[in-house]
Formats: structure tokens, sequence, C-alpha cells
């Protein structure tokens, strides 16, 4: 796959309804050009920016981010953890700032924010900062207070984000932490010229496997349907599909007004599992994996308990999913590491869907502004 | 105020209407004997048990349980990094388990847990074990399957808990979290005799404290007649106080079935706010203190998108409170380090008065199970 070179810096909305449905289309040559940034696709290794200080020296990371970017931030340390083997404490920034966490000097503090301005972002930076901590920053806006700030600015290359709800903001981050993950591993010496060279294979296939889940696009609306006459909607996965659970609620509950909750598919049975009956689906993220029966389980227990099951999954995984779920989409199957960026494109779609049924204001949500610059 | 000694052991309902509201007045003295075998009243010194391992040479912590017992361990991990300056990792069990982060040898594995058999923290503690971690549980049924496999045991004194929504388990799991905290602080030389005094008296005050929050019980059965109208609800808290709006949202969800979902208050602006009209009231945790004003600002933002603001404060926060909310329940005012084991008791007593008004099965709310022995 050639990566396309195309900066999507059009502030149009190019033919489409809403920027949100333009930016969601977006997607593939996001990540495309973001990855470009990155890694270099003849040798397929990843090539970072020169950094002042050592990444094979790092004892740990602390990750802040607020809203989506949390969420992409959540996922970036599933990755760090398991390929780097490198410890991350995450939390929201307007939390980290105000709990003031014990922090091994010189750990590296690793910052998203599309905007770069994000008022709770920009203060944790400082208090990491002071906390003797090498600060990167993963930025959309690269002439930005965050960026000013930070000893290094990993940019995003996913253009002007119009629509207030983030989408392609969301996967550029992913592709950025997914070849810092790489960077980090290799340093560490943990991630082999071979394997890395399979990760960024991985990571070079995805745009053309993001233009591939646009094909999915009516069974996506069918699920659409169902989820705009629920009362609400509770988001389940696990592991790194836990984020994207997370993400797939925050963004129906910013465009539609539907209260979606998303919990890791195991706490269910701890509380939220009261909550379902057949007004109430289940909307699941479930590609093949090591971490598919376990999730494949908690989904039939909620549907004993009278749960409509709306399944994202891979090719791989569609057939025991349609044995049990309503509604399945099933986009392509990858590797197991870049599936999360893969995963969240259907669900951000969905969303976008349920809007466009609901009839609401998808590009300026009631009580919503694009960056929040207060605290 | 002189700890009783009575154990809550009877398994009758003593004439209350459920167990969970007879267990909801066992909070006092269930505080107070779980504090008894951990506090020396006369020189209010913590005493911990005999331990296998050196307190003072513990690296970090790494925390985990499920549903409620994971809200506790949220508030422990807050005290753990502000007072005894000790870095906590902290997820769910379900996930914990699978994600296998990277654990430093020696660390200590903490573990919390009602009955000692919940299935996904059993399989985390054995994990931790492998990884080299001290293996500590704070149990209540210490004849468990946990305890078994512990180095150490750490009792609640709660006495049987039939209610399957744990109410005065929570309180007692936050008594055993604190003096863990004084231990290690005081282990780690963070914290003087003065201070472990201060915060030991605190804590020994808190059984009378918790009486007088049942004289409350009037204005939270007004707060319930809002509740229990709402479409959805929204819990905000900062620091301490937002897994004391978790624990508060999950007894809403398991015992009413209404959804309320819990956030960090300074998240809500990035994205939940577009929930909130009349018909979502906000129910916010708020005692004086350091994060006072900035929760304040937060339930302001809400209020002016049409929120109705229903608020638990203490008396010296209430003034300021009633000056925005549509109702305000004011408890003693206490020492912040021990606020949130105060403030749990109103939260969780509103769930209870909702419940009634719903007409549900208290004691055994649908698709629940006391002790989750499965994955």
């Amino acid at each position: 796959v050639r990566l396309t070179a195309l900066i999507a810096a059009s502030v149009g909305k190019d033919g489409y309804r809403h920027y949100m449905e333009k930016e969601l289309h977006e997607h593939p040559v996001v990540i495309g050009q973001t990855l470009q940034r990155l890694v270099d696709p003849a040798t397929r290794r990843v090539v970072m920016p020169d950094l002042p200080f050592d990444l094979a020296a790092i004892p740990r990371v602390v990750l802040t981010a607020c809203g989506s970017a949390f969420y992409a931030g959540m996922i970036g340390r599933y990755w760090i953890e398991q390929y780097a083997r490198l410890p991350v404490d995450i939390d929201v920034a307007s939390e980290m700032r105000y709990r003031n966490p014990p922090l091994a000097k010189d750990g590296l503090g690793l910052l998203i924010s599309q905007s770069g301005e994000t008022a709770d972002t920009l203060a944790a930076l400082r208090g990491m900062r002071a906390a003797g901590q090498h600060i990167v920053s993963v930025l959309n806006v690269e002439q930005s207070s965050m960026a000013r700030e930070s000893d290094a600015v990993l940019g995003t290359v996913a253009g002007p984000e119009i629509s207030v709800a983030s989408t392609k903001a969301f996967t550029a981050q992913l592709s950025v932490l997914a070849c810092l993950t790489i960077a980090l591993g290799r340093a560490r010496g943990l991630i082999t010229a071979q394997q890395e060279e399979g990760m960024v294979t991985a990571l070079l296939d995805l745009p053309s496997k993001a233009t591939e889940v646009f094909e999915r696009h009516d069974e996506i609306r069918r699920m659409a349907t169902i989820v705009a006459d629920a009362r609400d909607v509770l988001y389940l996965g696990r592991g790194a599909m836990f984020p994207v659970a997370l993400e797939g609620a925050l963004k129906l509950k910013e465009i539609t007004y539907i209260h979606a909750e998303a919990y890791a598919a195991g706490e269910m049975k701890h509380g939220p599992i009261s909550l379902i009956d057949s007004t109430v689906p289940v909307v699941a993220t479930v590609p093949s994996g090591p971490l598919f029966e376990k999730t494949l389980s908690n989904l039939q227990e909620a549907k004993a308990r009278g749960g409509r099951l709306l399944v994202f999954t891979d090719m791989a995984g569609a057939p025991r999913l349609r044995e049990i779920a309503e509604c399945v989409v099933a986009i392509p199957t990858v590797d197991e590491f870049v599936a999360p960026i893969l995963q969240t494109i259907p669900v951000q779609i969905l969303a976008y869907e349920v809007a466009l049924l609901k009839g609401t204001d998808v590009d300026q949500p009631r009580n919503l502004a694009k960056s929040v610059t207060v605290e």
C-alpha cells in the first residue's frame, strides 16, 4: 500500500452533509499521512524525531489527556505496557493535576491534545515538568501552548478538525502512539527488527483496511436504527477494546444525547448488568484474539438477561458472533496490535448514523465546545 | 468516643424493612469494630498485624478489586499516594489479570473482596504472586480462597452482609485502607507521630459522626423523590470524592435500575455535559476542602445548562452550595483524610430511598449475585 500524501486541509464540507461525516471519511488518509512522518516505508522501521533524552533510559511513563484523547491514551498505555514492558500511569488531566502523584525522576510525561490548548492538560504538563519528567506531547495543532512547553512534539497530521466531536484526530493520535510504542520497545531491546517490520507493515496496511470499513455502512445503519430507539446503551470491551468502547459511548452521548456508558466487559456482572433489558441494548467491540472467548461469555450473560446484542468484530470473529448477536458488523481482520485503530472507525460511524436518525445538530452538539480552554 | 465492641453478626432484619436498611444502619458499629483491630485508642497509633515483609521497603503498590471494592481501592490509591507518597497502579481485576502489567519485584499486591471468593480478583492475586509481589488481602470473610493464598489478611469486621448491594463492607474496607495508609506513611518516614495521632483521632471519631449522618434522613428522602423521577443521573466528584460518586452511581444502578453514571467533575465538559437537561439531574459530592471551589465551578456549568443540582457536602461547604443547588445534604465536617468514608454513607442511603420509591426488590436486585465466583 502506497501512503497518500494528501493533506486534508480543506475547510469546506466537500459535498458531505456534515463536517463529522467528511472527517470520518478522512480516517484512511489521516492515518496514512500521520504514519508517513514516523515510518520509513522502504525499511519498515519507525523513525522518531530527535529527542533530547534517551528512550532506553525512561523508567516509567505518566500519561494524561481529556475526553477522546484520554481514551487514545488508554490504548497507548495498553500498547506501551504490552510491547515495551514499561509501566504507564494514566489519569484524566483534571484529576492528574490535583492528585499530584509521586513520579520517578526522568520519567516520560506524555500528553495528548488535538488543539494543544486544553487547559487541564496544559496544567498537568506543567506539573509533570516540575516533577522532573521529560515532556512529549502528541498534538494536532503544532503551533500551540502545549507545543511551546514540550521537549518534543509528535504531530498528528489530521488537518483541521471542525466537528466538535473528534473522529480523525483520534486515529491519528493512535497512529502516533503505536509508533512511539515500537520506538520504546526497540530501545528497550524487546522488539526485534523482524517484529518491528511486522508491526510497521500492519500499520501501513491500515489506510486501505480503513477504506474497506466504509463498505460495512449498510450494516452500521441497520444497527443505528436499533440504537436510535434505545432508552440507554451499554458499550462493552476488554483490554485495548475497552477504550474503544469508551470512545463509542462518548461519541454517542456527545452527538445524540442518548445516555451510553462503557464498561470493561468483565465488570458488567458487578453492577451494570442490572440495567440490561430489551430497551437497553449492548454494543460490544469483540475482534478475534486472545480476549475473544472471555468477551463472548460476557455477551452471553447479557443476552440471557434479555439484552439485545449489537456487535463490532472482524471477519475471523464474525461466524461465532452471528450465532448470538442481533447485528454483527465485521470489518477486516488485522494484526491484534493495530486492531483498536481499525475498530474505532465503525463505532464512530454508528454514533453519526444515530445522530442523523435523531436529527440532532451533529457538528455543534449542545453544551459542548471544540477546545476546552477553561478548567 | 468509645468504640463499641458489638459484632454485627445477627442474620435477621432486626425490625428493618430490608437487609440493606439494616446494614446501612450498621455503618457506625462496623467502622468502629474494624478500627478496633488496627488502632490502639490509648496511644492513637495504628497497630498492624505482623507482616512477612518490611513496609518501608515496598517500592510500589498494585491494587485490584471488582465493583464497589474497586471504588474503595480507588480511594485507597488516593490516600496511599497522598500520605505515603508511594505510587499505586490500579485496575479492575478482570482487566488487571489479562493486562499483565509490568511490575517491580517485591512490590505490594493489594486485593480487596468482601467474600474472598471473587473469581477475577483471585486470578489477579495469583498473577501478582507469580510476578513476585507480596500479597495482602482486605477481606470480610477471613476463611476464604483469597485468605488462604495471601501473605497477610487485613480483616474488615463488617459481619455477614446479606444485601446483594454492598454498603457496610465498603466503609469497613475504607477503614482498613486508611490504617494501612498510615502504617505505610509512618514506615516511609512521611507521617510523624503527631500527624498519626491526628489521623487516628479523625478515624476514631467516625462512628459517632456516622451516627449523625442519619439525622439527615429527611433531606436525603427529599432528594430521593427527585432522583426517582429522573430519566438518568450524572454523579460527580473530584479527587477522593470521584470514587464516592462512582459508588453512588453503582448503587443506584444496582437497586433502582436508573441509569446513573459517575464522572470526574472536571471531565464533564469533555462530553457528558451534553446529556444534561431538566430530566437528568446532577448528584455531586462536594465537601469543603482544597477541591471545593473547582467542583463548585463545574456545578455552575451544569446548572447553566439546565441541570438540577443535588449536592452532598459538609456543614462547612453547605452555605455556598445552598446558593446554587436545589437540594443540599450537609453532614458533619471532618478531617479531609476521612471525609470519603463519611460521605459514602448518605450517597448509599439515597440509592436505598430511591429504591423504596420505585418499589424494586432492594435486597435481591435482578440479574445480580452477591459474590461473583465466575469470570
